[in-house]
């Protein structure tokens, strides 16, 4: 349970200048309105004698504030994407970039290459000056016009770097273990008598960042998702015995396959990794194909690729150099067992496995998430000069908030099996609550 | 400000039956539940010393309730759509169809015609048997596979309809017209001792419609006007003096616009209901686009249909039968001041006009909206089969509620020009708080 | 009938510099090869007893010579696109400029600015400097980065601008008023002393230019209208009696309807301005409306926008300054009278009437084109090139050909009611062959 | 070459009959023409010193004919569709069964069930009953609804289906192995004195069968790969040393590689069948890749999945059981080798793997495919009343024509790297005529 002190977010210090927003503080007067600092959301707003009351505590509301801790003529921001692709990410950009430019004068943003690894000088990265030129149509493109990478940096070297260019505000967009760096990153900056405002943009396509109703690229990824379960639909209903894998994106949160499933229609049978599964057996997934082919001919599946790691062959091969545990591709382990068990019993089917993920990652941000992306982004350039730090930008209840960054590092957001969304789910795919009664 | 008695929702009688959708009533079991009746959601959650306190007041939390009225055996239900079209209509037929069919076994459901209208016997439309066969693939489609049109039925003739069908739960798919002649029908019905449940869910492409914070078919209306605002964007850079108007739906709300300015970024001046504007003296829309086409040499400018009423002639001629302002059209009279204004000062401008309301309406829904009108639709049918009636399905800080259905008609939806969407227009396109500073 | 006089094209000289481009002069070694200069195509390949033979008229085909007329390192080009939007005028303004600029070694490439105006120093317009850099993402845009304009130049101030700025070869991207004006524009030049190599590249939307099977952009308007259609489409079932009609280009020919109708296959009733119709009387259009409606309670017609001249109100009041006969917007009015006669008759329908023009214009180029434009760029830098003039690139029996510009000029090219796509509509929308009997 | 005798098609007898269609047999009377038996189209048309002469060669113009063979009142049809999902299958079924039934009034139309084994009816797969109700919305999904499959049938058994059937007509939709089964159905059904008209559909998303210029489904595919395309630029370009591979479907034509080169033009280097290229070594692939990255940080391969065989290790494991040289799949093969090129240098790249082929090959067709399988199914409906049989529908140079099986079935159509579409390959990405000047 979150105490109001968990839910308090950092500042650098006080807030003393006039912001150059230039919005209202009075309500009803028909004009836009700074945020006050005392506006906040319920950590959980649902009311049922069931769920256990949340104690008081309140997340602070995202938004411009009336009083700003930096002074737009000295101050510099810095914009760094780390990790895999997600649609949105150029958008994020641009619209951090046009906010700081036109709204808050600040003149002197950078973008820094390759992740995290355009911090440390040592790869030889320099950074780009972010105008509003540079950005005017890069909304148009998957990508990310930074470039990004994966893993962490020398943290001395990239607060070296930071001061260098005196850095003041570092916009970090990317997933939680971006997120823990950017922690890190702040803690050691400050350490070193170089405090600066560190502030999140979370970015998951798999959806799995908790205080975070939505992130985005997801809404995009499901939309190319449903794209491809008709793909399968046709591929399958074409085909004698026709049965379409497809295997979409989410590690620990089943929310991409869940999501595309109740878009589409045409699933039916849905697996994640919140739900155990058996294959063999009396209301297993063999058992429930069997059934479906011998009613419709035809089967659609979607599997999300961290479902299933129970069904998993781990062995001392899959184990990497240092210790963890590698696991096989659900997709084509599930395809190829599919295939099998109909072989075995000399039942005629035709498997189809599709895999999408490269494609998905990559597109354009559809329009709701072009939407969410102008809106995170301009949260966190307020929360920035605002001297906010070690936060990021949460959203709940569809409203944007401040959320520390210690929270939502801890452990990720997964789709709970009592929720609305997997209820959605069953209903639409007709799947038994339990496939095969598996526990997890 | 609302009472718990307001927001309370009406009910047939007591539910005695025990519901044969098959899920758990125990939290924490991993399975997905019966939403218990005492769930529920406040109707304010934001927090701060300017908003006023709500009261106490808490809407009813929709879904699937453990025990429900009717016996499914012995129930039949009927859907009707009516007024304009809207992405997502038939999406939301076949939810409930397939809800009702496959998941309470009600297996008598009456597809009315033409909206209103077919529940008139006189009219001569017959209702069409829906079954999971009729409503398989109907979710690729726009429009509706039921038919529309607007205005009421004789009340006792419906209710006569109805009675000799022996339907039991009626589904009204409309805005807020549709949800009165929902409210009144349910109240002849019973003043006939004939008592239905009478369900509405809201329709308006509008997202006008109060208490449902994101109606189906609007995120479907912004992903098309983005496009198209694409398109007005290529014409206004490739011609000299280049200044596109875009005309998006909106009669009393700038949903649409607003939306559609944010998600495309590439929108210069965004003009709503909600905030008047003037076109001549200092800072009005004159002066801007005359700025803007030095600047830049071009300009897209986009209008909700209902913006600006206080600029259009209103004149004898401009009354209907009935005495009603009938306005004109905000987007052909722009588009011709902006022409005569620059032609009168002999600058050289090329003003394209774009309306493309009617291709917006008829499109099928995006995948937000597929996600949206599946869960309206079941928890629709929830609300109909636990003998809930004259309520609509709400969604409200990313939840589904209960909402009596007066709560609705009286009042429509619209934008505070305070409200974080229209923040965000002014951030996008960098317009004056109040164009020309006009009052409405 | 055409001489093989007629279809010679014109050359500034004999052609003495070996090609860059580093190709083969021998069939059969596996590397692509130059297209020897009496490579050439026969005006008409079909065959039977009924078409006459073309007297053995034969066109040049276009492609890369293996000597060329100019030397690159002493070559200015310079790209003018006129008239209206058409999808695909950025790749052909990209492929010109990497062809030249890559393969041809020139360096000196001029953008002229907003059409045959920016020809005119008078005008203010300096033209842009086309770069490899500048070029490449704009075939991801629709419109023209160059800007358009209508209407024709000062003959003088144009010749005198090209040898200001040096050019000796202009590419001039446009319908046939542009491609007289390039003729005139090169005559001049030579009158004056100045001789240019005039090369022109066929843009109209139409696709109404003879020798031109299919020109850039009318691939994408039939691909946006068929979805158009296809919301028309669901606009009519949805409605009581529902009539949609859609307007789409066409002012002279009828292509993009036919092609429209045959790729959408949902429309009932295809007018275009080859084949008169009557709308009353035995056969005419209203009384196969009546027996549509009648038989399928819903119809889709497309109307090219210079279909029906004949019935259009033509009067004092409809012509113009230079005494011009202006036509009504037919499709307007034909929506208005198919209103008017079903109210006369007291029969309940919902007319429809949609107009997509200026969205199909400004998309970006859809993948044929894109292929399109690309080969149509690169066979005009070969010709200019190679010293040919007063000639356009041609697109014939799938083969690329130079076709001296007066060929084209003299008349545009229509949709025989004899042709194979004719009947193709035909088979599709079941429609009599003359609607009403009419004559035109 | 090809001999007048050997482009002539075989018909089942005299035409006698006069054709319900009602067309016109005057040419210039402003109506469309029944297609006399005399039209033809010379095997080659372009005419080059270097271009051996077809010597008279000419094919049968496809279309209706005055006097048909089959009188429609006692005529059966029948359909089948075989081999991998291809975009368009839907919509030949429909057209076909449109122009049977509507202007031909053949009332009996079979829909074949999962390809040639739906003929046997040892393996109880029921025909379809294809009427206009059926068909109507099918266009609309990709697949094929009649189910598909691969493989031979056994002839006897067919022959007897289609005789207990009555099928006078049987319409073979596949590529050049279903074409070899329709040339041997067709003489087995004739050698047992049951003669039947057998029409063929050129089906191959390769676009590699023999006189026809295109066949449908590969602009759709290349419409597809355009996109894939376009996210692997987008991977490309955000990553350090982005290296994208794409593979694309081509086994033995790279036409598909090539177009969807073209027409994105986002291509570095594009492998294709037709062209052997070398890894290392001077001007091989690795060393243009090291070029390109050093120079722009970033490279697109495509790949055809029938490209570079003679890289591909070939032992005994890849021998199947009847010895036949199955090769491994190219495109994991290069993605594999460009990383450990890379990695062997100690040069830090990203390479991704996409390979969409599935999600291609069950789309639906895209406008310009709609439009030729209309075309085609049209005509093939034609072909088949008149009593062709044993030919394909050809296209050729705008054309439809009726080819001989025999003539396409003996050796696939390649893209000869002599083309104009290779040379548009070379122009777009500039690539060396040979990468690493390999020899096949």
């Amino acid at each position: 349970m979150l105490s109001p002190e968990t839910v308090k977010v950092k500042s650098l210090g006080e807030c003393l200048i006039p912001s150059p927003v230039g919005l209202s503080t009075v309500f009803g007067d028909g004009v836009v309105n700074y945020v006050p600092d005392d506006a906040q959301m319920p950590v959980t707003v649902e009311n049922t004698s069931e769920i256990a009351d949340q104690g008081g505590a309140y997340f602070e509301k995202a938004g411009p504030r009336e009083k700003i801790y930096f002074d737009p003529a000295n101050t510099s921001a810095a914009i760094v994407t780390c990790g895999g692709l997600c649609p949105g990410l150029n958008n994020v950009i641009r619209s951090l970039v046009l906010e700081l430019h036109h709204h808050y004068k600040v003149k002197n943003i950078l973008g820094v290459r390759y992740g995290y690894r355009g911090l440390d000088p040592n790869m030889g990265f320099e950074p780009i000056d972010l105008t509003p030129e540079f950005v005017e149509d890069i909304h148009k493109d998957g990508g990310t016009v930074l470039g990004s990478s994966r893993g962490p940096v020398d943290l001395d070297n990239a607060v070296g770097f930071l001061r260098d260019k005196g850095v003041n505000v570092l916009f970090c967009i990317g997933g939680d273990g971006t997120q823990r760096g950017a922690q890190a990153l702040s803690e050691k900056a400050r350490s070193l008598g170089y405090p600066i405002s560190v502030i999140g943009i979370p970015k998951t396509i798999d959806n799995d960042i908790k205080y975070v109703n939505q992130t985005f690229g997801y809404y995009t990824a499901i939309d190319q998702a449903r794209d491809v379960i008709d793909c399968a639909h046709n591929e399958a209903r074409s085909a004698i015995g026709g049965i379409a894998v497809v295997k979409l994106m989410g590690r620990d949160a089943g929310f991409i396959a869940a999501g595309a499933t109740v878009a589409s229609q045409d699933v039916n049978m849905t697996l994640v990794p919140e739900q155990g599964f058996k294959l063999d057996g009396p209301g297993g997934l063999f058992e429930l194909l069997e059934k479906r082919i011998i009613e419709r001919d035809h089967a659609v599946v979607v599997v999300a690729e961290g479902a299933g790691r129970n069904l998993l062959p781990k062995g001392e091969e899959t184990l990497d150099a240092s210790g963890n545990v590698l696991f096989d591709d659900i997709g084509v382990f599930l395809a190829g067992k599919i295939k099998s068990h109909f072989k075995d019993r000399d039942v005629s089917v035709t498997v189809k496995y599709i895999d999408p993920s490269y494609t998905i990652r990559s597109v354009a941000a559809n329009c709701e998430d072009a939407l969410l992306c102008d809106q995170m982004a301009r949260n966190a350039a307020h929360a920035g000069m605002a001297g906010r730090t070690e936060m990021l930008i949460g959203f709940r209840y569809d409203v944007f908030i401040h959320v520390p960054i210690p929270l939502v590092t801890s452990r990720k957001k997964c789709m709970s099996p009592e929720s609305d969304l997997w209820r959605s789910v069953l209903s639409t795919t007709g799947q038994p609550i339990r496939i095969g009664a598996a526990t997890q």
